[in-house]
């Protein structure tokens, strides 16, 4: 009989390769088209959806239900979605995955591997169409950015996690014979090494960009042991309980337990995070959501430990180009993809007062920030093509960003472009907004040097090009920062932004042009969150974000009853 | 010419070897008559530690001193030491640490692991009898220990956090070649990954062990980059000055800046632990010492991270034995093992109430205490005995720990064995004291749930056997522990401690008898700490211990100027 590790392991090993050679892989069709069998595979995915939406309750067969939740709206219909879910008590949730614990964490490291490959493989194969139409309605993506960033990019994350958590729990031998003389007596200690995991974990999942993160945090978590608590933001539940649905039925199939994986639900009104991060039995915090909150449980986790991707400003120095147009259009693209909506999108644009250089000659700042602005409005003006980009908003709150911003900006800057709802053609009722593009100096900073979450960008008049690495370096540095991007045709200058950047730790893009998102990150090669400022401690993934997650306890006697006299 | 590299290339290769095996293995003479040309060594090293207390002042080309400091007193003489040492202004250090990182950062890693493996060699060759003087004559222990524990044996683990920091580093490659169609373009980016040392380490060393945690935590920080600012405990100063003086003469000769190591002095009358933890600029802290601060600082050093080893209840659970002799000799030397002033000495003996099993019958709960008690005390009777294995007390304190817990236990228990001074043959001065045993039930758990510093041992009565697992087992995963002690005949119990144990996190060594101590934790094979308890939260060492002491920038561009427009 085949094993579910041997059913995964040719893909398994040329993941392994991928993340030693950083190389562009991926065992999945990068669009909807690709898939297997398409048409049918996107009909029966909607149905499901659809079937969701008909059947009005979710059913999990987890213990400790006490009662129903379920607040989501759609972005693209601003109705409700008109699920609800069960919600647990937690403290048999965390007795049920203490217990679920005990057998899985026992488990050979090659079964746990083969499952957790097995669960990855059947989202892929049975559940990624159903998976788009929840994450669209509730994070609001477009069609195609929730098939691949919070579909098989998601996955690409969930197999690399598995790879570094292997390569870690690999690293540490299961026994050794050690000899030793002490004076006149030959001493010789078997020893077992065992991999501890530490605990029960909880995984927070965000709004806008649910499973991206979360389905490497819970991989991560499971293949060294540990059971999982998933916390979705109450905006976007439908994915993560798909999710947990999947994890529950698959590792059953295994063998295992099903509460190793478990929902934790709680409403805007009554929330539980700080509940969870602070119960006894919490062992490890997986965190992506709000700057705010991911600080207090990086401050507040202990004993537990803790791995947040939070947020930060993301900038970018624009120096000098080779073709200023196709930068211009680029940075376009990238400042409208998803309404800014990524961790990854770029916010802060600083540029030299005295403008930038070209082959043609300087291109003055006024003329540089207002060519950017048509750029985006050129990408923009089109309902069709604003929606498959800009797609919808996942929240009211970050339309009244925009609008504040737009007050304070007109009053202490300029507004280089207001914003505006679009009609989507498929969607009338789509929550949605074009851009908002605001010019100001560094007197403005407080503006900017957060993030601002949503369709907001500030093209920054700086003193001159050295002014405008430091200042965008330093923001990142203390306000945090996870992407970067520059333009520059000078080497010296360039070499300078690396060097700043890295020590910044911004992941940097220069001199990207052409069709490729500049804040493509993509998995097996492109490590996410530097841990080195602000904006977040987990990188996806390295050894650093799966060694943590077990201990290694050990025994050692001696080899045969009496051996050690000598 | 050789590098440094080179020139240590064979070594450092046969302790990675070892790390992979965790064989036994160690380059240096484990006893101080096999070191090579012995006697001048032994002689060089007591001149160099008498010239220290001549001159009175230890002299460091450190930046920014302000004045000097010193209180250290032997525990050998009970006299001041009479050496006082350069206090510097923190900013000042900090300052020199981050101009210092800047060119060591961007040194290869082969030149950084050269270098360093050039520091061991170095305090192995021309200091390590200076060093056992020190460590003598500041933490009190006894010659054959100060060599091997405070030196060879702590060289050894900085070897071993060497092969750990260059293998985390060799997992991330220098660079990648990555190339995919988006849409009709073929998008080719060169991305470089840069490793960026997270910034300042503090490293707190302790009054009783100093160079064996902190060797390998300031090797760990320095491999990867960080500059690291050593701050030894008031009692023990001279064995850091010592280790300071020499990393940064070594780093000097190989091309840096010696700032990479620096000295930080406190008084105990004007702490600056917390000082240090908290200054804005400190990114790392490894943190040995007691447990009320350690926690403190595990709790409150955000956003630095942070390595603690403390301290817990070490365990011991005897339920049967096939030579109960041999294990309560075993378990003798082990409880007077330089007067249990070490992280891994037991200190609760769990035993069942009606007896310990042997091959002769059960042996009364009675008759075993008071056979260890005679145990101990056969082996402390005869000074010049007495101080090979007691050594000396470190601090005044911890007598009067002794007599507090003496009166405590014979109000509420039982006194199995009363300390008294032994006279020391060599040091007719010194503060020594010979093991404190009591005898309690678990009502008087809060006597013994923790750790208490020094010669002081419980033997607990237990219901049974399952209850005396299970009594050991979770007083160490609450209270912590890092080592733990069985004896028993009874492979199904054998094996359900195993499991608890590890659950629980403590080392488990198992029916060791004979010269060996049942404490001795082997570099390159014995993890120290399981990080799953309180006890501490680093592993003496694994991969955990290194990975996040740096973390990835990476920087991704076109391959060729208009090459990503397809």
């Amino acid at each position: 009989m085949t094993t579910l590790f041997q059913r995964h392991e040719a893909v398994f090993k040329r993941a392994q390769q991928a993340c030693e050679t950083r190389e562009c892989w991926s065992p999945f069709p990068e669009m909807p088209d690709k898939y297997p069998d398409a048409a049918k595979a996107k009909v029966a995915g909607l149905q499901a959806f659809e079937a969701h939406r008909a059947a009005g309750e979710f059913t999990l067969d987890q213990p400790g239900v006490t009662g129903w939740v379920g607040e989501e709206v759609s972005p693209y219909t601003q109705q409700p979605l008109g699920i609800r879910y069960p919600q647990s008590d937690l403290d048999t949730l965390f007795d049920a995955a203490e217990r679920a614990m005990v057998a899985w964490a026992d488990a050979p490291v090659q079964a746990r591997v083969g499952a957790l490959m097995e669960v990855l493989d059947t989202l892929y194969r049975e559940h990624l169409f159903e998976m788009l139409h929840a994450v669209m309605h509730t994070a609001g993506q477009s069609y195609n950015m929730a098939y691949a960033g919070s579909g098989v990019n998601a996955l690409d994350r969930g197999i690399e996690a598995l790879v570094y958590a292997e390569q870690a729990m690999r690293s540490v031998t299961p026994r050794a014979q050690w000899q030793r003389r002490f004076g006149e007596a030959q001493i010789t200690l078997q020893k077992t090494y065992r991999l501890v995991p530490r605990g029960v974990a909880v995984c927070f999942s965000c709004a806008s960009f649910p499973t991206w993160n979360a389905w490497p945090s819970m991989i991560a978590s499971l293949a060294t042991g540990n059971p999982v608590i998933v916390k979705p933001h109450p905006a976007t539940v439908l994915p993560m309980a798909i999710t947990v649905r999947v994890f529950r039925r698959v590792l059953q199939a295994a063998g295992f337990d099903p509460n190793l994986v478990t929902l934790a639900l709680d409403t805007v009104a009554d929330p539980i995070g700080k509940v969870l991060v602070k119960h006894p039995k919490t062992a490890i915090v997986d965190f992506t959501g709000s700057v705010r909150f991911g600080h207090w449980v990086e401050q507040n986790a202990h004993p537990a430990l803790t791995y947040t991707e939070t947020a930060g400003c993301n900038t970018v120095v624009l120096e000098s180009a080779q073709d200023l147009d196709a930068a211009l259009r680029s940075l376009a693209t990238t400042l409208c993809m998803f309404s800014a909506q990524m961790c990854t999108s770029p916010q802060n644009i600083y540029l030299p007062r005295d403008g930038v250089k070209t082959p043609q000659g300087p291109v003055p700042f006024d003329e540089v920030a207002r060519r950017l602005a048509a750029a985006v409005q050129a990408l923009t003006a089109e309902p069709k093509k604003a929606a498959m980009i800009l797609a919808s908003i996942q929240s009211p709150q970050t339309l009244a960003l925009l609008k504040q911003l737009q007050a304070e900006g007109a009053s202490r800057g300029k507004v280089l472009l207001a914003p505006a709802a679009y009609p989507h053609p498929e969607f009338p009722q789509a929550r949605t907004s074009t851009p908002l593009m605001l010019q100001v100096t560094p007197a403005e900073r407080d503006l900017y040097a957060q993030e601002r979450f949503g369709p907001v960008s500030f093209v920054i008049a700086c003193r001159d090009a050295d002014d405008a690495l430091a200042q965008a370096t330093h923001d990142v540095r203390t306000e945090g920062g996870l992407t970067a991007f520059l333009y520059s045709t000078n080497e010296d200058y360039i070499a300078r932004a690396e060097a700043a950047y890295a020590r910044a730790g911004a992941q940097l893009t220069i001199n990207l042009t052409g069709p490729m998102p500049l804040n493509f990150a993509a998995a097996y090669s492109d490590y996410h969150v530097t841990t080195l400022n602000p904006a977040g401690n987990a990188t996806f993934t390295n050894l650093a974000f799966v060694v943590g997650r077990f201990g290694i306890s050990q025994s050692r006697r001696p080899v045969a009853p009496g051996a050690s006299h000598g």
